[in-house]
């Protein structure tokens, strides 16, 4: 038989499917010995049976009536009683938070009877009858869906009418007329009298709150969080107590430790003679904890003792909301509470300290997106500063710059070489040009989907949103927040990991975590030591040297860095690198070299393409060496050149528009328009799905053995020296096992010739980059010519989802990133069920038919903390990532480890 | 124990696993009695193991030697005998042909004893020692390895010192002197003598045979042809017969009917006195069958019953090979025979009337390929015509135009409203233009995988390539093939189903099937009777009509049309379509509406862009309406808005240059400068992967609800007029199931919104058309929103591959069809393995989450007939192509069906 109702004093915090997550942590609370009011729980079942049926199941009236009784016994009140009234509040609570879309009535059990009683109780009339005036209203709303304005409007007449603006100007007798206005609103409006049975008050409520798990606004949130819709909810019945009886009443949030800076020692607010929504309000100033010892030394005792009781049993930091009602004190809620990046790790090794928890758990409670937190470069604490205003961070970061107020001034700036901030009330895909331009955007309006936060974060570009305060002059040029006039090329500074934006400019210095990561932890807490921050900082440091030492311990994943130059792979390797996972050779084409591809692009013959070639060989080779120098006994993945030779260049649009105007003037210049007829002939309509990467190898004679031949002989040339070389070549762009076999062929022939040349043997693996959907699906096929797989996830990405990040990031991400068709940018975390799932389907048929493949991923996922527990499930054998991003991942892949025990 | 020899009369067709195609057949003819030639074969285990170990196995010697002693015996004659020596042929004989690939080794039993007494049984001395001579020189070259140009070299000597220039003027001491000189090549390049023992000779020439099956360019082809490598080739060892013994010995071709038209009765050539290459190499005039019969009647008797037996044991056309030795005739090969697609139909149709298959048979023997290129037009059989040269037949259909010679001329005067035939050596990227403006292409150079041959089979232009005496003369304008010169700008006609090219004029007609499929059989055969043509064409319309109408009563799959306006719609239904799977709707915003459409695109407010779009929705409508009317009672798919908005807007480089030049002159249009700036801000980097489709709909406020109002309300003035619309709206471009939720919200508010002021119940299915990876790999997710999909295969290649069609199919699918990475255009068929694998995953999770789902397919695949298979397969319910390719696809689905019993 199922049972649909369980007592506070017996569930627990585990059974949050059954119980939701507010009445498992209230059941654990109880059982633990604290003071919980008593009440219990309507269980999920129960909704999900309401929701088969449309009815609630038979058994549930008995069960309810029974657990009413046993809450009647327990505190030797009763529901609806003339002189000790039991007034209960009916909430719902589902397993995951859905703040603000479902219903709560409060007060249930007053009447026309109870309400003498509360009084009596009290001792506080116009307390009792605002009370019921407050449930008729909630009721009427909330459970007879009536319009609520209704309700609201007759109230402001009433204050009108007694020519007062607040609730609390209104008395007793006003309110008890106001009782009677509202019970006529509901037999009007429902056509039927305010129930006065509080039992109907009761099951009414219980349904409402049941209801409200299906209204159209619950469904969307839902639908946009991914909850499934068949998890139902609890409704939570709890005695009311009240904290706003008197002196030696109270209610209060506290928590067991600083939530911001990871102090030991509660910490909390309170408010003497108050309920929660006034703490909440601040509408009065609050006490702190250490005050309120002072003010009710017994309650703050107990409450202390709850809090202590709390952490040991949580094994961390806990909130909890209480109430004091006379002298003795509630416990209303409690969860594991959220907390800031320093925080998170102070605590994790704290807690380890105080053998509460293990260091893998430590580690388990820190995140590698914490940890990128901790390592932008901020303000200088010793700095003066001004703050300007405050807004939303949105991606962080310290910018410092000139204010612009539009795209083109930011651009037409930033070529002059000025650092520029861009301000606007919002931004829209125009804006994208100035974006790009600035150090740092503001904008004035947007949450943290905002098309400004979304961009910015795409482009890890400082960005404080939604700062409202701002106001925008566009024809005087100037901002204006409160009295304070900024001129537009006046400097501000904006702090994108705090909101907050001042006035002039403040020096940026890295943060101690970042100089732990690259020189060590000594060098950190030097720095820390001479720009006299606090023991806090130099705290911090140990605990993330703690615990990132433990996860290289744990982890089970490799960590690699994409670098293009040596300069990139000696950082990476300072960073912790374990090797080159994508080293792209295109990037070794800038500069004056460009000129050397333009010849490539343009030779009119294969003899002028080969001697451009030619001539590009020594440098590439020059290239690679100094690459295989810095990572000497360490794998380097060379990509062979990827993007289309038009990239190389000038562009169509403009190159067009200069000949023209210059034929125009007659003073065309041949170069040009020979120049110009390669750039159309060459122009590509999507140049992403054109011919580019092992298609552009497999079509230009000579280009890939070019690439090759440099590595060949770079390795040749550091065996020589009596280095330990361990380059590896990777096929861009692949789609069929056949690109894999014919590049392969060519590397085996040059290999051999280079070998044979320089009198050493040579064996580099040939790998192919898996970016394509095809190269994935037919993983087994691709895997018998490839050696190892490198998943270029952005790439897979774009292909996967038909997404050209350039086009659709700014065009129409922060759209449905708004509507709820992306939870977050699959660009920025792997989208494991399309993306992932070719992923994994490429891991395991590429294993299957090659048992010791080497697989990868060298995409921009490889550093994100979502994603990398993802490549660890799947199994690959390490991830890379950007330099800066090492540490990230090395922290993440040892949570991953650890979680799946792997 | 493996045994690894089978005699012929062992086998059968059944078993090309073990014996490959040509052994498979020789032991099915020796089964039926028929004369063929004593012989065996070693099987392919026997090849597979070679591979595994290297070595031939053990017991095979002992086999060879009791198979070669049972011939002996059959034949009384030895190997190596003095008298009456045996010779045999050594071929390779794998499942799947591979011609050129592998070894063959003729003559092989002749020593300087044996030539002696093939001298005595021949009766012809010359005979004799150029047999040995070729022995010696295909011995050494191909067993022995030695380079093949020595003995060509040598024997071009031997002919320079005789001062003759060909073979048959060397007589027979000149060919003794050969022997002794090849034998001195031998010795001096294999530091061996020359094998006189015919069991080594045999033994040496089996291994040659085996290991040709893995030389690298045996590999290479089977890498390109997609054959496994472990398959291994099979050796036929055949005693030899000897058609050049005098007057009535011969050797001959034959097939048991028509290939070219399907004619009944046998076919063939014959030559007297001669061997297999003299038929091949053409240097006499061969017999026709009938001429055979009176120059040796009891051989052709015997050929005749022969094929008599052959076909009737085949069920089908088969062609042989025979040779006639001394009156006797031996029958060398045989298989079923190819045809062309006319002779296809009519033999399949002439097979069921003679009781030898089925129905479902003969419709399986001809194909949707065939019917396609049946529906072309041709030039009209009374024209007179002047034959000007010949190529191949590389793009079907009859065009006529002006000859130009470059690709600025081609589009030159195309734009002068001329048509043009480009007329290249062969083409290139660069030619792309030209071949646009083209109504056919002609190249002197190239295959059938040439540039120009595989982009005019993507465009459906007609092309013939590789006429390879045209030359061109870029100089004096003209080409010229012999002694004919054509000036460019004279006319020429192309035919692309048979490589003809004629000087001219030739008027074109429809071709009669074409006629028959769209205005039925009486149509049809009054027109076959006014132009003349003969009875094979009538009889091949009858034979059309047979099988397609059998294909109707088979087939599962509904056959559906893309079809973008009324008109097309008519014509789809005539041709056979079941319905509209894809109606365009942006097809509908080109001409006069573009403008409205400009407007919608650079609407500087919402109330602008309203205004636009309610001018669009009477148009939009009055188009559904008509498509409706036209598919009264079948279903009809809308697809909304897909292309991005900026494709309705100028280029952007032709305007940036036109802008500038005008502000140049200081004359710019204040409308031009507007809309330039409305160009760049839409300008996408890669439009295929931007802001189109559901996105699109997504942004732009009122886009997707002005097309699904004018549907409703298209729907709503059928009904009113008694009519049965059944309009479905498709949701283009999806990756996500919320993108459907979204669209789908909005078409049921809008549905009901038209319903209730028209007074009618609007229920339309809405659905997902799958075109992105992503949508299939969630199509489970996908299906709970969508209430049908479609594939879009042409997208979903693109994104799958990484393929813009537009820049690749030009840049390089000529260089990938070379070297073997595609075998064919994905675009043209599907990539099972890739794309494939995608659908039917979507197919697969789609119905398992809604199991009522309607899955179609609606990209040009729809239509293709290798294609439609697959559909079948994988369990789709229609599949969807242009008008033209609608009988195509009938054919093909009652094909599929029968095959896979469906």
């Amino acid at each position: 038989m199922a049972r649909y109702v369980q007592d506070f004093s017996e569930g627990g915090k585990d059974q949050k499917d059954l119980l939701g997550g507010k009445g498992a942590n209230l059941a654990e609370m109880t059982r633990l010995g604290l003071p919980v009011p008593p009440g219990f729980t309507i269980t999920t079942d129960a909704c999900r049976a309401y929701m088969r049926t449309g009815q609630l199941p038979p058994e549930l009236r008995v069960e309810v009536t029974m657990a009413v009784r046993r809450l009647e016994d327990a505190l030797g009140r009763g529901l609806g009683d003339f002189h000790e009234p039991l007034l209960v509040s009916v909430r719902s609570g589902a397993k995951f938070s859905m703040p603000g879309m479902m219903e709560t009535v409060l007060n249930v059990g007053l009447n026309d009877a109870s309400v003498v009683g509360l009084t009596e109780f009290s001792g506080d009339e116009r307390f009792a009858w605002d009370s019921y005036r407050r449930l008729v209203q909630m009721f009427g709303k909330t459970v007879l869906d009536i319009d609520g304005d209704l309700f609201a409007d007759t109230l402001d007449k009433a204050k009108a009418a007694k020519g007062v603006d607040e609730d609390v100007d209104l008395d007793a007798a006003d309110l008890r007329a106001l009782v009677d206005a509202f019970k006529e609103i509901v037999r009007t409006e429902s056509g039927r009298e305010f129930p006065q049975h509080p039992r109907e008050q009761l099951d009414l409520a219980i349904v409402a709150v049941l209801r409200s798990w299906n209204t159209e606004r619950a469904r969307l949130y839902r639908r946009r969080e991914r909850i499934p819709d068949d998890l139902g909810t609890a409704v939570n019945i709890c005695s009311m107590v009240f904290g706003n009886l008197g002196p030696t009443s109270g209610t209060g949030v506290a928590f067991t430790r600083d939530p911001a800076t990871g102090h030991t020692g509660d910490y909390g607010d309170y408010l003497v003679n108050a309920q929660g929504e006034d703490v909440v309000a601040g509408i009065r100033n609050t006490l702190s904890l250490t005050e309120m010892e002072a003010a009710d030394p017994r309650a703050y005792a107990d409450l202390r003792a709850a809090m202590r009781r709390l952490e040991t049993h949580y094994r961390d930091l806990c909130d909890v909301e209480f109430t004091v009602e006379r002298g003795t004190l509630w416990m209303l809620q409690t969860r594991v509470g959220k907390r800031t990046a320093p925080a998170a790790f102070r605590i994790a090794t704290q807690l380890v300290d105080e053998h509460l928890i293990t260091e893998d758990e430590a580690l388990d409670r820190v995140s590698g997106a914490q940890l990128a937190q901790l390592m932008f470069p901020r303000f200088d604490a010793r700095a003066d500063r001004t703050l300007l205003t405050r807004g939303m961070a949105a991606s962080p970061g310290a910018a410092v710059g000139r204010v612009v107020l539009d795209s083109a001034t930011a651009q037409r700036w930033a070529a002059e070489g000025q650092p520029v901030v861009l301000v606007r009330r919002e931004t829209n895909p125009d804006d994208l040009g100035g974006m790009i331009a600035s150090v740092g955007v503001l904008t004035a309006r947007g949450g943290k989907t905002s098309h400004a936060a979304v961009v910015a974060r795409g482009m890890g570009l400082t960005c404080v949103v939604g700062a409202d305060r701002l106001e925008i002059d566009l024809t005087a040029r100037s901002v204006t927040v409160g009295d304070r006039v900024v001129a537009e090329g006046d400097t501000v500074a904006v702090d994108g990991s705090t909101g907050e934006v001042f006035l002039g400019e403040v020096p940026v210095v890295p943060s101690p975590v970042s100089t732990y990561l690259e020189q060590g932890l000594d060098a950190a807490l030097t720095q820390v030591a001479e720009t006299g921050e606090d023991d806090a900082t130099s705290d911090l440091v140990r605990s993330v040297h703690r615990l990132l030492t433990h996860a290289d311990e744990a982890r089970r994943l490799r960590v690699h860095a994409n670098a293009d130059t040596a300069e990139d792979a000696r950082r990476a390797r300072a960073l912790g690198a374990e090797g080159i996972g994508l080293c792209r050779t295109e990037h070794q084409f800038l500069g004056e070299r460009r000129l050397l591809v333009e010849r490539v692009v343009l030779a009119e013959d294969d003899a002028a393409r080969d001697a451009a070639l030619a001539e590009l060989l020594p440098l590439q080779r020059a290239d690679f060496t100094a690459l295989l120098t810095e990572m000497d006994g360490l794998p380097t993945t060379i990509r062979l050149i990827d993007p289309p030779l038009h990239e190389f260049l000038p562009d169509l649009t403009d190159l067009a528009v200069k000949v023209a105007l210059a034929e125009e003037r007659g003073q065309a210049d041949p170069q040009d328009v020979r120049l110009l007829a390669a750039v159309r002939r060459m122009h590509e309509a999507n140049p992403m799905l054109g011919l580019r990467g092992v298609r552009l190898g497999l079509t230009v004679p000579g280009l890939f053995a070019l690439q090759i031949r440099a590595v060949c002989e770079a390795t040749a040339d550091r065996l020589a020296d009596g280095g330990h070389p361990h380059a590896e070549i990777m096929v861009p762009l692949v789609g069929s096992v056949m690109e894999v076999h014919l590049v392969r062929d060519e590397a085996l022939r040059i290999m051999a010739e280079v070998g044979a040349e320089r009198g050493v043997h040579l064996d580099l693996p040939v790998g192919a980059m898996i970016e394509l959907p095809r190269a994935a699906l037919t993983a087994d096929r691709v895997a018998e010519a490839a050696q190892f797989f490198s998943f270029g996830t952005n790439d897979l990405t774009q292909t996967t989802w038909g997404f050209s990040r350039d086009d659709v990031e700014a065009a129409f991400f922060p759209q449905y990133l708004a509507n709820g068709v992306l939870t977050e940018s699959p660009f920025e975390s792997i989208d494991t069920k399309g993306v992932g799932r070719l992923v994994r389907i490429a891991v395991e048929e590429g294993r299957a038919a090659r048992p010791d493949l080497v697989v990868g991923v060298c995409g921009e996922h490889g550093g994100d903390p979502e994603s990398i527990e993802f490549f660890d499930q799947v199994g690959l054998d390490y991830v890379s990532c950007s330099p800066y991003r090492v540490p990230v991942a090395r922290l993440e892949a040892g949570r991953a480890a650890i979680r799946t025990g792997s």
